[in-house]
């Protein structure tokens, strides 16, 4: 589940596709039925912790992945394929150093979340998005806008490559 | 806050003090009161996340900060010294390398919490816990031992150099 976000940051990165973004009011009628989530799901920031990770390279990355409750019910009792309704979202973050926590430590070794780069959401529904392993994929940057379809396109295709119903992340205890 | 629980598992790394950690119930009454925590505050997995971190060096961890209503809420509302009954916890993590997610980026880039190791907790009272900052520390390993005396002598003397409260960590939107 890096992938989610991760796997799309990457290729917005590689392709120069941010250009490529568009408000979430752009986007058109025709965009349904789709399997692109256009709106952020409400009180995500709530919702439970699934894991953490982290990406080097081009992403620099640090995410926070949380699920609502059914994703998080279906992780504790190992529920796969997952059930309709699950929600997983995934929370960037620039990986930056921590001069303070350094200091603390006596050397440099920490760090932490930086400026809050972008948000992801897979929402599980496998008759609606039968097309795409039975998951819609949304990205939203941290200014709101969505990403454009030609990014929006590589989600599923990576997350196919998931051994778990298309999730990478696995729930830390 | 990296320092929570980090501070601690690199003084112990250091020393050697893993060989000091005793079970919860051989902590005698005698350290009571204390401002060492001996049991795990109920519920803590279900807590909203406050940040995430990692450190490098010895301890190669990660961490997944979360913290009970009133923590959070004092995050939320930049409410500074945190007020009594917040609760912080953090849960550590081996960092590790992930394969799976290396092969659907094409490269080595990816890193996931690998085992948990251990899980820290402040609790904030200011008068019981006033010589130390208003703050109560505890540190379970995941057997379901606790540091000994010797490692969490450490936890306030580290946490005095933050800048907000103790508290290291900042809070993640």
């Amino acid at each position: 589940m890096r992938c989610i976000g991760s796997c799309l940051v990457a290729v917005a990165i590689a392709s120069g596709a941010v250009g490529l973004m568009a408000t979430a009011s752009a986007r058109s009628a025709a965009d349904t039925p789709s399997t692109f989530i256009t709106k952020i799901p409400a009180g995500y920031r709530d919702w439970k912790l699934i894991s953490v990770a982290h990406e080097e390279g081009n992403l620099n990355s640090f995410a926070a992945v949380l699920g609502n409750e059914v994703a998080v019910k279906a992780y504790r009792d190992g529920q796969l394929p997952f059930p309709d309704g699950a929600i997983i979202a995934s929370l960037h973050y620039r990986f930056v150093s921590s001069e303070e926590n350094n200091k603390a430590f006596g050397q440099a070794q920490s760090f932490v979340a930086g400026d809050p780069t972008n948000v992801q959401f897979m929402i599980k529904d496998s008759k609606a998005y039968a097309s795409t392993g039975g998951w819609a994929f949304g990205h939203f940057n941290q200014d709101g806008t969505v990403a454009g379809e030609a990014v929006m396109k590589t989600c599923s295709p990576c997350h196919a490559k998931a051994s778990r119903d298309s999730v990478f992340t696995k729930y830390s205890r």
